[in-house]
């Protein structure tokens, strides 16, 4: 059931999870119609998208009925199948990212050689069969199935024979690849966010920090704090140049390490990325705008950050109620601001973050950093 | 059909208008979940809240269904029914605002009566029954319905006892109360807004030029320009006396006459209102999220204005395709912030925004007179 106005284009959008969810918001403020394919009824985007039908992302038939009538079919995550992405294409639909490009963000080996090719600065790696080829390479090292990780998952860090086999186990029962990386002694982890229409016109968001524990983003701080200019600008660039020649269209986040005098690149994604969820309330556009923006070939919006420092940091499960953390969170902080995926928490799900932004950053991470301790449940039993 | 988390308590919402559809932004955002009464299929808000029902507010029984299981009801428009709001807070359900307070919003009589009474600045009124009084009274003149005027419907300026009679006839005709006013000199409109919650936290946001055009608002200023500051806490402080002497819960907006040396209240909203719309982009917490803070009973946000300047400028129908307007006006202004309400255009109807923020206020001016001219196809057919 769709009352989009007729001159509005609908934009089909795969996947239900906190991503599709936070389109609708800018969406809804366009003017733009979504039609979601969420995976089960409820999900987080399902809650706020009323044009949406629940079924299986790997089925080519649900995906042909999702797009009929829409301008462009874009996603939620990396996970539809290449061939249906082709098969999309092929029968005249607008697919943004489309499948050359989305292959990037799916499989990390494939990733990895397009990037050689085009001279993106990248940590050591090589497709590895045997545990010899690991032992050659040299320990310690990185392993990685090309497909399938996530949040730290499909991820081994390994520093002997014996320590690869669950790695090499893994990749065999799903039939992937897996990758051997150098470990990269680097200072921190930085990302670069890009948006990028079907014309070539992109938008680079400033170089943000991101703090990973145990393969997951628990906090960014934008603009990432003491970074040398030249890097900041080298970074941007190098963002923007993968952008153009993978010709992603939508956000492209790569994320990166930082050595001691420049970056390497770490993962790419192909979709509103954690690492920009601070954009919501510190930059001029979203990144969820101008993902939608950018899959319809709409002029982007402008990328700048409104405050001196923006600090995000995600709500991890945790047992809390979490509408129970409002009261206090909000009384104390009246300009933190909430986002919450309307997802049961879980240990170590993302159920939400919180921005805080101003012109003291550790004014900002304080803010950021308590409220999102509160909402997990982390400091409910403890008096202030 | 509701998918809401357990612990997320869920706002009815009566009226499917733009207002309750910019109230699902901050909504979703929040993880909370919006239950919509819509006067009919597809109209502005029932295309972004998934849980919509079809009805008339005028029904107490479709409004008794509504309310089930919600924590709080409020509204986009202040036409429900006196009795009924009594009714459903008669029968425990959180009314908001109250029907003791939304009757100020409802009737002007009432409004006055009761603004006098507490000896808020005021034009002179009396309640006219025959064209006599309204002659002792003096003209010019304004007269006014009590009930059912907006947008400059049911408001008459007259200047003879002949141009009286169509105020008479409609009054009659409808069945409400005649009022006549002062004709005020006054030198602009400004409004005050503020948000109260039922425990009495307030939050007043800068008071703003509002500027009209055959009695709608046509674009609004933040702040106003040149206001002297004491007039400025004057006029915030009385906003705040008013919500607190009628017990007002979310947002009241007090439109207000500036004289040479005060002001003098125009009119009453209790709801999220037009001259608020610059909220949403240049302050901390928009008076969308603050309506539903409030009504839930929630701290408010920091109504603090995040840029210098904030212009709003209203799209007024014209015949115009709206997506037509993006290519242009986004590509002409990226730091452009458009609200699109998913109206069909009509000549003179309310369809969208935009607001435009920053240093200067000319700029932000031109900018933002010149999206809203484009996107009501004002300019379309010239050369630029």
């Amino acid at each position: 059931m769709s009352h989009a106005r007729p001159d509005a284009p609908v934009v089909a959008v795969v996947g239900g999870g906190q991503l599709a969810r936070m389109m609708a918001e800018p969406a809804a403020a366009l003017g733009i119609p979504l039609r979601l394919l969420a995976e089960a009824p409820g999900v987080s985007a399902a809650q706020v998208i009323p044009d949406h039908v629940v079924g299986d992302y790997t089925d080519l038939a649900t995906l042909e009925e999702l797009v009929v009538g829409c301008r462009v079919v874009t996603f939620d995550h990396e996970h539809v199948p290449t061939d249906h992405l082709h098969a999309l294409a092929a029968s005249g639909t607008a697919v943004r990212p489309g499948p050359e490009a989305l292959v990037h963000a799916q499989d990390k080996v494939v990733m990895r050689e397009a990037l050689s090719r085009i001279g993106a600065p990248l940590p050591g790696f090589r497709v590895v069969e045997r545990v010899e080829e690991v032992v050659d390479f040299g320990f310690p090292c990185v392993l990685k199935t090309s497909r399938g990780g996530y949040d730290g998952k499909g991820v081994w860090f390994v520093s002997t024979p014996e320590e690869c086999a669950p790695a090499f186990e893994a990749a065999g029962r799903t039939g992937v690849r897996l990758l051997v990386e150098e470990l990269v002694p680097f200072r921190r982890e930085l990302s670069a966010l890009v948006a990028r229409s079907p014309s070539g016109q992109a938008a680079a968001y400033p170089i943000v920090e991101s703090v990973q524990r145990e393969g997951i983003c628990r906090e960014v701080i934008a603009p990432a704090p003491d970074l040398d200019p030249d890097v900041a600008a080298r970074a941007e660039a190098l963002a923007l140049r993968i952008a153009r020649e993978l010709d992603v269209t939508g956000v492209l986040a790569v994320e990166l390490f930082e050595t001691p005098d420049s970056v390497l690149v770490n993962e790419l994604a192909m979709r509103p990325h954690n690492t920009g969820h601070w954009t919501q309330d510190g930059a001029v556009t979203s990144q969820f705008e101008n993902h939608l923006r950018a899959v319809l070939d709409l002029p982007l919006g402008s990328p700048v950050a409104r405050a001196r420092w923006t600090v995000m940091v995600n709500i991890l499960g945790g047992t809390g109620r979490l509408y129970d953390g409002y009261p206090h969170a909000l009384a104390r902080d009246p300009r933190l601001r909430v986002h919450l995926y309307g997802k049961e928490p879980r240990p170590g799900r993302k159920v939400g973050h919180v921005n805080a932004y101003g012109d003291d950053l550790e004014d900002c991470l304080e803010r950021a950093r308590h409220a999102a301790a509160w909402f997990a449940g982390e400091l409910g039993n403890e008096s202030e």
